[in-house]
């Protein structure tokens, strides 16, 4: 007799994009498909839209197999248990939306849905970079900085599902005020946009030479993280201390989350991720400054597999909850 | 046919004391008894302390049933999962001392240690005040401030058995020097010898009236913890403030637990857990200041159910996991 493997249908909604894929039972990505998403539309024509995009590589029913699923990875606040988008501000045309009941009843499948870093955690997990480890912590750092925690393959949740939200673990409470309303959060000291605003303070302060206001063809307001990091890559010395900066806020703040979670292994994935890669070795060297743990130097800090895949595979992986469920 | 319940004898062992009971599958403590600890003395000669302190309760072979363990709750670095003592600076008579396998070949018996914070915080979990709830954050405020994760019923050990040193997150990293080194530890903030701190800094600069420094007899150095509480019971204005200052300080700090675990109960024990029961109110109006999760007010803020007895309660607790491996 063969057993059949799983099969999953990855969506990854974003603000602006839906893309979705079929993932088989070892995280491989088979065929793909994007398209832009409808967020400022009302929840039907959103999600008509989404319906459009998870048909075009859906295969029909007799063709599906008995492990077929869907999972969704999208930004929150939303309800993973109850499968509910609750408000997220990047997605004005769902409140409350039943997603994946939807989802269900529209394919006729087991349909869930969770947070994009909890989500992107996930694969990593099971597939990535903690294929093998325990306890996960994963970062997705680019504008923001999302993190998902994974304890023996599953997500860790919280009380509501809303857990994990370690971007906003604040390492100095007088620090700069974070976009959340808390000072001094991990997300407004070290995402790409808390990278260019301490590079525009500098330049404003100091009025050095550097690539950073030349690749921002001379505007301070164009600065943004990816332009610091090319001047880093360039060989600036201004854009190496901002990012020998962030290097060193994360080190703290890893501190913090080591001391707590003692994670067995860091995963930095996101857009700044490449580029934050060259920095472990140095937050790694920091770490024990900023950690109680006497062996925190030991903990692998890795970069992610996936990349703009995460979304896709971290759809796909939440499958596997339901599917250990149905087991 | 009667099937028997477990029995623990939980022991406590700290730097100047040992207590151990007898302690029934319901968290009751039926019998109990303490002595000093030997903790200057030789490994060989604490570790006899220890056996007399648990012979002295421990019932004869025959009148112990079959489901009997012993569980111990002392100071870390300890290594839960091997049973072994690692070098707790409080505990200079034992360093890599196999204190789980010593006691179950002393009384031949299933033993397991865990440190006091988690194993307390097992106990709140289990039989305590977090009872019922499936997430438990626990919290030991006195001299320093410990903390132990327990989720479903299971002390969260992290990859070494370092996990869930929550006092050691930073909320400041400019902030005052913590006795492990880092920088705006929760436990330089807001435990016994920070608030007694506090007290001094606040008197030396404003030099107000308070009755802090005539219970400390009129010497700044006597101020202790306990005695800035004293002050505040008396109505003591300077007292109130600085203890409305520790309650700022672990809002703040607990804005960063809720963000990344999300507990389903926080509760707070130890030797300032009773002052601070006036406080939770306003630490709970504060929460959503310092967390991004919209239900962290709902999260309950309670006393713990164990207070001296902690390390007994815990050290019985933390025979349960042995007794699930058992099952």
């Amino acid at each position: 007799m063969v057993v059949s493997e799983p099969v999953f249908i990855g969506v990854d909604i974003g603000g602006t994009k839906i893309a979705a894929g079929v993932v088989n039972a070892h995280g491989k990505i088979r065929e793909k498909t994007r398209a832009p998403m409808l967020s400022q539309a009302s929840g039907e024509e959103a999600f008509a839209q989404v319906r459009r995009v998870v048909d075009s590589i859906m295969p029909d029913g007799p063709r599906r197999g008995p492990r077929f699923y869907i999972g969704v990875s999208c930004p929150g606040p939303l309800d993973p248990r109850r499968g509910v988008i609750i408000n997220p501000p990047n997605l004005p045309c769902w409140r409350d939306f039943p997603l994946a009941q939807r989802i269900s009843e529209t394919w006729s499948l087991p349909a869930v849905i969770d947070n994009d870093a909890n989500a992107a955690a996930l694969a990593e997990a099971v597939w990535g970079a903690g294929a093998g480890f325990s306890s996960v912590f994963y970062v997705t750092i680019g504008t923001g900085i999302g993190t998902g925690l994974v304890f023996d393959g599953r997500i860790y949740h919280g009380r509501t599902g809303a857990a994990g939200e370690g971007g906003h673990v604040s390492i100095d409470y007088n620090g700069p005020l974070c976009g959340c309303g808390k000072r001094g959060c991990i997300e407004a000291l070290a995402s790409g946009p808390a990278l260019a605003a301490r590079a525009r303070r500098r330049l404003a302060e100091k009025g050095e030479s550097t690539k950073i206001i030349e690749l921002a063809g001379g505007n301070p307001e164009a600065i943004t993280g990816q332009i610091v990091g090319d001047a880093y890559r360039q060989g600036d010395a201004v854009a190496t201390e901002l990012l020998a900066e962030t290097a060193d806020y994360l080190a703290i703040w890893l501190g913090n989350v080591i001391d707590m979670i003692e994670p067995d292994v860091v995963i930095f994935g996101g857009g700044m991720g490449e580029l934050l890669s060259g920095w472990f070795d140095r937050i790694r060297e920091k770490l024990p400054a900023w950690s109680i743990n006497s062996r925190c130097k030991e903990i692998p800090i890795v970069r992610a597999r996936y990349h703009e895949d995460s979304g896709i595979a971290g759809g796909a992986a939440v499958c596997l909850h339901e599917e250990m469920n149905d087991r």
